[in-house]
């Protein structure tokens, strides 16, 4: 805690990753982590800013918060920042008509989206769509095209359900650049864009804001690269071999989310 | 057909890729490309020494060859090099059990292979076999290993059968290393060890063979590396933007099999 002290007494926002922080998704909707309901309303006694910052796109953000709030969580639509938005404002200021290779859930987050005649793939964490017919359906929709424009909601490699650890969107998103021999642009977390417009929408600079996620390398590494701090909780997907990483080091540790507010709010 | 004069007379053996040059894969087991089964011929009485070097990984050599014999061509097992042979000698020198992501038909290769308690993955052109569930299981075997074990039967990335193009094992290789953090070990074209195997079981030295095939890095940039001359066929995979390719040059261009037969067989 001492060693967090000099730059957490500046501290006016925070961001949350949400899967492995807040709780374990899985079948039935997963499993709240110890302590987290209570830490997310403390946050907001507390007078900080908050930012639920997510790259889960298994659902639209409305389903998502119905899932929480059904695990006791306070949380609203508007406090969520999550890539399929993103990826829209994207579409819409390019002119992209996207093919979808997405989760059943998350397509009305596309309502508003020409998807006629695609020129560009979206592609999610598509769970079980990621069939392999659907792999070749997007994978022939880019070989088609005369520069493949594939456009990746996260850059995840796997995470953690209540029953076992699954390949997350960055898998399939590699296998589609190789096929293709290109390279996807990525919206949602390590994506700075992302956690800048996640910044803007609390109203807080970087320096005055920490991430807390158990994804070293998207939470943790894309935080740091923006000015945030950073903090790895040892739930969710972390792994002791996480503390070794050659390249991303976590401004701190802490086993779980509510450690981290009690580390945080001593300091202010 | 003059440039290749200087070389093409030494020549005493042939390698041959299967898909794409002698036949277009598909359902119903795929269609004879034109002049392909008497090129064929023609090679076996001209007295040249034969190999067929395939990456196909979707059938035993016995029904690989079993198919193609059905469409006319004169071919036997034994003039066969394939991927699953190799990786089977691999995993015994190396006391290695492998988990198998491969297809169906594949599986009697690794009839005399200890399969209990996995302490690899061997990952093939699985087709519909790549579902969400098997890859995921096949993640979770390589992420419970100290230090993850990948075999892949080639690294192809996609391939034409008669419905459209499909992705092929290398996709699905880059998405396990991605997720693991890894790097497989590729076993079949382009690996060295693959094209030397068929060298050897040919008793003809590189400087002395010709490698023809669709497949501009894996058949003519794997063969060049080995010290073959290489030529590309424009059907199968082909595309004219492989004549613009970056790193290969083939040593020519050809039509077809047949036209490559006509050129060699003039120079001798």
């Amino acid at each position: 805690g001492s060693a967090m002290a000099a730059w957490a007494r500046a501290v006016r926002g925070l961001l949350l990753d949400v899967s492995g922080v807040l709780y374990d998704s899985g079948d039935g909707g997963g499993v709240p982590i110890a302590g987290s309901v209570e830490a997310v309303s403390r946050i907001k006694a507390s007078g900080l800013k908050l930012r639920f910052c997510t790259n889960e796109t298994q659902a639209t953000r409305e389903e998502f918060v119905k899932k929480l709030r059904g695990l006791g969580f306070d949380i609203s639509v508007a406090e969520v920042t999550a890539p399929a938005p993103a990826a829209c404002r994207i579409l819409k200021e390019r002119n992209l008509r996207p093919h979808l290779l997405v989760h059943n859930d998350l397509v009305p987050e596309f309502a508003g989206i020409d998807k006629t005649n695609p020129n560009c793939v979206v592609i999610g964490d598509a769970a079980e769509n990621f069939t392999y017919a659907n792999l070749n359906e997007a994978f022939r929709v880019l070989i088609g095209m005369e520069k493949p424009v594939l456009i990746s909601l996260g850059r995840g490699r796997y995470y953690k359900e209540t029953d076992g650890l699954k390949l997350d969107v960055g898998a399939y998103m590699k296998a589609l650049e190789y096929a293709c021999d290109i390279e996807a642009e990525v919206v949602g977390k390590p994506a700075q864009m992302f956690f800048e417009s996640a910044l803007a929408e609390m109203g807080v600079p970087a320096q005055q804001a920490i991430m807390i996620g158990d994804d070293i390398v998207n939470d943790v590494g894309g935080a740091q690269r923006c000015g945030m701090r950073a903090l790895q909780v040892r739930t969710g997907k972390y792994r002791p071999c996480d503390e070794n990483h050659p390249h991303v080091k976590p401004d701190a540790y802490v086993n779980n989310l509510a450690e981290a507010v009690d580390v945080i709010l001593q300091q202010l």
